[in-house]
C-alpha cells in the first residue's frame, strides 16, 4: 500500500488530473471504511465517486467548517447507501478524520450510520429510502429561490435503480414546472440494481428523453469522463433551468475484481480483496479539498421568522354555531400566515381542505403540488429543512399515500404540520375511497409524532396554531361537515391534555370521543340522562400525548368507559386510551366502538349509524356495561 | 323535456350519429343521476361521455349478461368520480335500469356508490384514490397476456389531474417495459382539476410526450370527435404495443352552463338547471347497447387454481438450527408455487427477501417491478382481480410506500398475501431507513386483514402457506437475522392462535413476544429462572386475529404480563393484547417494551439493547412487575 505525501488542498483551480486524485482517494476510503465495517456499499461508491469529486472541487459552494451558512449549497445523497462515498467526501474536506471514518463507520453510538442521517451537521436529511432526494432537493430549491432569495443551488445524487419510483417523476415535474435553476439532480446509470440488472439498463437515452418530457433539461456525461462531468456541472449551473444529468457510470470502477460484476451490491470487499483494491486504485492518500465558498452577500441570509411577525389573530367563533373543523383550520392557518415562516401546501383539493384560505391570504407561501401527495410530504419536508413551518394538508385518506416520507421525515427529526381533512365515515356520501379510518394509526406510529383531533371549530383553530410551536411531526385531523361550537373563544387546549365537557360528582360512565363522536357522546349522555344515567363525556383533542390523568380519573371515578371513534379499531383512540390505562393497572368495564366493516355511501348519520358509532350505539354500549 | 321513442339496440355497426344520441344519452344520465342524488361529479362525466360511447358500442368485448366471463374485456373507472358516467353506461348496457340510477345511486344500502366498488358485478375493484387505475389496468393485463393467455384487453378510464401521481408513471413504465398490447389508457384530458386548472392544461403534446418517453404509444384525439375517437380505439387495439389516448376534452362539455367552468367540480346540478341542461342534452333517451361481445374461444378460460396442483411441500428444519425467517418464507413461497394460481412479486429486493427463491422455480409466475412498491401492490390487486393468489414482498419498512394502494386493496375486498421482510431495529447495521417499525400498525388496522408474524422458520413456512387459504389481505413479517428453530416440522399453527413454548403451573408472570423478541423472551425467561422465578412465554405469531383465550389465561394465571416488540409502541402487538383483554375486564399488570426512540446503527444485540427491548430489559421488567 504506497501513500502519497500530503499537498495543498485541492480546489476550483485544481486541474482535472488532481481531481482523479481525489476520485481514486475517495475510493479507496470507500473501500477501507466499508471493509472496515463489515458491511456497506463499496461498488454502488466506487461508481458515482468521478461524479462527486468534480462536483466537490469545483461546484459545490460549501464551507464545510461551517455548516450552518445560510448560503452555502445542499448536496443530498439520494443514494443513501453510497454513505461510503459521502463519509469519504466528508473526509477530504476535513470535516472528519481518518480515525473516525475507519472505526465508527456503522458502529454502535457513533454518527457515521449506515445511511446518513442529520446527526451529521453536513446532512440536511435522512435517506436510504429511495426515490426520495429528488422530491426533497425540489423542496429546498423552492424555498431557496421562491422564500428565501439565496443564491444556493441543490445538487441531488441519484441511483439509476430508484429512478423507477414514481416519487422521482413527481418531483421532477414540479422542478420543470417552477423551472427550478438553482436545482440539479445527477444520475448515476451504473446498470445494476440489487439484485441484478436494471430495467433500463445503460440506455441513457431513454432516462434523458424521461427527464425532458417532465420539463428538466438532461445532460448525458460518460460518468468517469472528468472533463465531460465539469462541463455539464457548469452547465448545469447555468440559471437557465432545472437540470438532470444523466451519467453512465460503472458500479464498482477501478476495482477490476468487482467492477460491472452482478451480485456485489451491498457487500463489503473482504480483506483481501480490499487490499488489492486500494492497490489497483494507487494507494492511500492524503488529498483535501477546499472548494468554492458561498458568495459572502448570502451570509446575511436571515432565517425565516427571524423578521417581526405580525399579530396572529384567531378566528372567534360563538358556542353553538355550526362550523365545520375542517373550515376553522383554513381560517386559523390563514391567521397564522401573519408569522413568516408559516407555508402551506396542497394537493389539490385545497377548496375542500380549507388550505386555500391561505392561498388567498399569503400566495407567495402556498404551493400547489397537484394530485401528488408525496410530493407534497416531501416538499414541506425541504421546507422544514430550511427551517420554514410547513402544513401540508389533504384528505387523511389520501395521506396514506405520503406514508413512507412521513416516517422517513421522521427519521429526518425535521419539524412539520400535516393535517388530514374528511376523517371517518361522517363525510357520507362520497364512500369509502375517500374515508379516512387508517390515519390515526399510521400518525400515532411516527416517531415523536403528536396527534391531534378536535371536535369543534374553537378548538380546531387553537390546535392549529399550537402546531406552529411543536417539535417534530404534528397530525390534525379534522371532519367534513359542521357541527356545533362547544368552546368559548379564548378557551386553552394544550398538547397532551382533554376537555370534559359534560361532568357530575356521580356518574356512572365516561365516554370517550373527538371529532364527530364526541357529538355523538354528548348525545348519548343526554339519552342516557333521560333514562336517569349520569355519563361523563371526554373530549380527547389530544390522541398523542393522551391526558392520562383525566382517563385515569375517570376510570376511576366512573368504573365504566365506552371509547367511539371514527376510525377502525386498530391503532387509534381505543387502543391509545388502554395504553394510558394499562401501566397504572386501571380497569374500567370498558366498550370501544370503531368503524369494523366496509362503510358504503349514505347520509352522515346513516354510515354513523351502520358503522356502529352513533349516539344510539354509544348509549346501548353505555347501558350493556352498566348492567353487567 | 322530450323524450325518444326507444330503438333497437346500439352495437359496433351503428354508424356514429347514433353514437352521438348514446353519448348525450349518457350525458343526461349523469346529470338526472346526480342531480336526484344531491351530490356527484357530473362535469367530470360529461367531458368522458363521448369516449365511452364509442368504446361500448364498438370496442368493449364485454357480456353485460355475463360479467363472469372471463375473456370479456376489463373497464376501469380510474376517475372513480365519474361514477354517474359509469352507472349511466350500465343503463345503455341493460344492466341497471333507470329506477335503480334515479332512486338508489349515492344512498344508504345501495349498490350505486359515490365511487364504483366490486360490490357491482361489473366493476373489477375500487376506485376514487387517483392515480390507481393504470396500475390496477397493468396488473390485469399482465396476468391476461402472460399467465391465463386470454385475448380480453384492459381499458382505463383517466382523469388528468391524476397523471401527477408518480404512481401513473411507475405504471405506464412497466405497460412499455412488458409491451402490453392488450393495455389502452384513456386520458380526459378537460382542463379543470378539483381547485382549479390542472399543471398541464390542455397541453396534451406534453402528456403525449410523457407518455413515449416511457415507453407507451400516445395518440393524441379531440376527445368530442367521434371519428377521430373511433380510429385512436382501433388503433390502440391493433396489438403492437400499450396504449394512451390523450384526448382534449371539456369539463361539463354539453351543457353551457357549466362548460369549461372552473367551480364546477363534484357539484350536482341544482334541479332547475338539470332542467335546462337536460333540454340542451336533447331531452331523455332510451338508447340501449349491445357492443361487442367477447371471443367464444375465450369463454373456455379456466380459472387459475382449476387445473391439478402438485403437492405443496413444505420446507422442514431443525429444532436448534438457525434459520431466517425470511429465508424460510422464501423457501415456502417457492413450495407454494406447485399451487397455479401463486403468483410472486418484487420490488428489486428479491435477494434479501427471498421472493427470488419462487423465481428461480417459477419464471413465468414471478414479476419484477423495480424499485415501485405501490406498481408492486397494484398489479398484485390486478392479479388478484383474476383469481390469482399474488405474494407481494419488500422490506416492512417499504411498504408504507404503498399504503394508499393497501388501504384501497381492502376497499376492493381482493384477496392477496404481503410479505414485509426486516422488521425492526433487530436489522442493524443500515440503520432507521431500513428498519420496519410501524408495519404493524398499517397492517393491523387495514380492513379484515390478518397480520401474522412468525419467530422461526417452522412456523415462517407453516404461516406462508397458510395465507395461500385466507381472504382478504394478509401480511407476514418477516426478520432479518437468523434464530433457532423452535418447533419441529408438522407442529400446526392456525391463524388466530399463539404458541406457549415455556410454561408451568406456577409461573409468576408471562412474556409475550413474537419475532425476535420471542426469542428474547425465552433468554428472559432463562435468566428470571436463575433467580427463581418461573416466566411463561406465549409466541403471538398471530398479531391478528388473536388469541385472545391464551393471552386471558395466562393474565389470568400469572397475573403480569411483559409484552414486548420491535416496533413503535402505538398500534403493534402491545396494543393488540391490551384490546383483547379490555372487553373481559383483566387486569394483569402489565410492562409494554418497544422501540421508543430513534435508533442508529449498530449490531443487532446492541440495537434491541438501545432500544429497551433486549432480554436484559425484558428480565428487568417483569422484576419490576413482580415487585410492585
Amino acid at each position: 500500500m504506497t501513500t502519497a505525501p500530503p499537498t495543498a488542498p485541492l480546489g476550483p483551480d485544481s486541474d482535472l488530473s488532481e481531481v482523479f486524485e481525489l476520485a481514486q482517494q475517495l475510493r479507496v476510503d470507500s473501500v477501507r471504511a466499508s471493509t472496515s465495517a463489515g458491511s456497506g456499499h463499496p461498488t454502488s461508491s466506487l461508481s458515482a465517486a468521478d461524479l462527486m469529486a468534480v462536483l466537490m472541487t469545483r461546484h459545490l459552494r460549501y464551507d464545510w467548517a461551517a455548516p450552518d451558512n445560510r448560503a452555502g449549497d445542499h448536496l443530498i445523497f439520494s443514494k443513501g447507501h453510497a454513505s461510503p462515498l459521502l463519509y469519504a467526501m466528508f473526509k477530504a474536506a476535513g470535516a472528519i478524520d481518518d480515525d473516525e471514518l475507519m472505526t465508527t463507520y456503522r458502529r454502535s453510538g457513533h454518527r457515521l450510520q449506515g445511511h446518513p442521517t442529520p446527526v451529521l451537521p453536513w446532512v440536511d436529511l435522512a435517506t436510504g429510502s429511495l426515490g426520495q432526494g429528488i422530491a426533497y432537493g425540489v423542496g429546498i430549491a423552492l424555498a431557496g429561490r421562491d422564500l428565501e432569495r439565496l443564491p444556493y443551488r441543490v445538487w441531488v445524487l441519484c441511483g439509476d435503480s430508484e429512478m423507477a419510483e414514481g416519487s422521482v417523476w413527481e418531483a421532477l415535474d414540479k422542478a420543470g414546472q417552477h423551472r427550478l435553476a438553482n436545482f440539479v439532480a445527477l444520475v448515476d446509470v451504473n446498470r445494476l440494481g440489487q439484485s441484478g440488472p436494471t430495467e433500463l439498463e445503460w440506455d441513457t437515452a431513454a432516462y434523458a428523453r424521461r427527464v425532458e418530457a417532465f420539463g428538466c433539461r438532461a445532460l448525458v456525461v460518460d460518468g468517469h469522463d472528468l472533463a465531460q462531468i465539469d462541463r455539464a456541472l457548469t452547465v448545469a449551473a447555468d440559471g437557465t433551468g432545472p437540470t438532470v444529468i444523466v451519467a453512465r457510470t460503472v458500479k464498482g470502477r477501478g476495482v477490476s475484481e468487482v467492477a460491472d460484476k452482478d451480485g456485489w451490491h451491498g457487500k463489503p470487499l473482504p480483506e483481501d480483496m480490499a487490499g488489492r483494491a486500494v492497490a489497483e486504485l494507487g494507494g492511500v492518500r492524503r488529498l483535501a479539498v477546499r472548494g468554492p465558498v458561498p458568495p459572502a452577500a448570502g451570509d446575511t441570509g436571515a432565517r425565516p421568522g427571524d423578521g417581526t411577525a405580525g399579530p396572529v389573530e384567531l378566528p372567534r367563533y360563538e358556542v353553538g354555531d355550526e362550523v365545520a373543523t375542517r373550515v376553522a383550520f383554513g381560517a386559523a392557518l390563514t391567521a397564522l400566515g401573519a408569522r413568516p415562516e408559516v407555508v402551506a401546501l396542497d394537493a389539490e383539493v385545497g377548496n375542500s381542505t380549507h388550505s386555500e384560505d391561505f392561498r388567498k391570504a399569503h400566495p407567495e407561501r402556498f404551493f400547489q403540488t397537484y394530485i401528488a401527495e408525496q410530493q407534497m410530504v416531501a416538499e414541506a419536508v425541504g421546507m422544514a429543512v430550511r427551517g420554514f413551518r410547513p402544513y401540508a394538508t389533504t384528505f387523511a385518506a389520501f395521506l396514506t399515500r405520503a406514508h413512507d416520507f412521513i416516517r422517513m421525515a421522521a427519521v429526518s427529526q425535521v419539524t412539520l404540520s400535516l393535517c388530514g381533512t374528511h376523517a371517518g365515515v361522517e363525510i357520507g356520501a362520497d364512500g369509502p375511497s375517500q374515508m379516512g379510518v387508517e390515519d390515526l394509526a399510521m400518525m400515532r406510529a411516527v416517531l415523536g409524532s403528536t396527534v391531534l383531533y378536535p371536535s369543534d371549530a374553537t378548538s380546531a383553530a387553537a390546535l392549529t396554531a399550537a402546531m406552529a410551536d411543536l417539535d417534530g411531526i404534528s397530525y390534525l385531523r379534522t371532519t367534513r361537515g359542521a357541527y356545533p361550537v362547544l368552546y368559548a373563544s379564548g378557551e386553552t387546549f394544550p398538547v397532551g391534555g382533554s376537555k370534559t365537557p359534560r361532568r357530575s360528582e356521580d356518574d356512572a360512565v365516561t365516554l370517550v370521543g373527538a371529532g364527530v363522536t364526541l357529538h355523538e357522546c354528548l348525545a348519548a349522555a343526554e339519552e342516557l340522562a333521560a333514562d336517569g344515567v349520569r355519563a361523563r363525556v371526554v373530549d380527547l383533542y389530544s390522541v398523542k400525548p393522551v391526558d392520562t390523568d383525566t382517563l385515569v380519573r375517570a376510570a376511576r371515578e366512573t368504573g365504566a368507559l365506552v371509547v367511539v371513534e371514527d376510525h377502525h379499531p386498530e391503532g387509534g383512540i381505543g387502543e391509545a386510551v388502554l395504553s394510558a390505562l394499562a401501566p397504572g393497572g386501571h380497569r374500567p368495564a370498558f366498550a370501544h366502538l370503531a368503524v369494523t366493516g366496509l362503510p358504503g355511501s349514505g347520509t352522515t348519520e346513516e354510515l354513523l349509524d351502520e358503522a356502529g358509532i352513533s349516539r344510539t350505539h354509544i348509549a346501548r354500549a353505555a347501558r350493556e356495561l352498566l348492567d353487567r
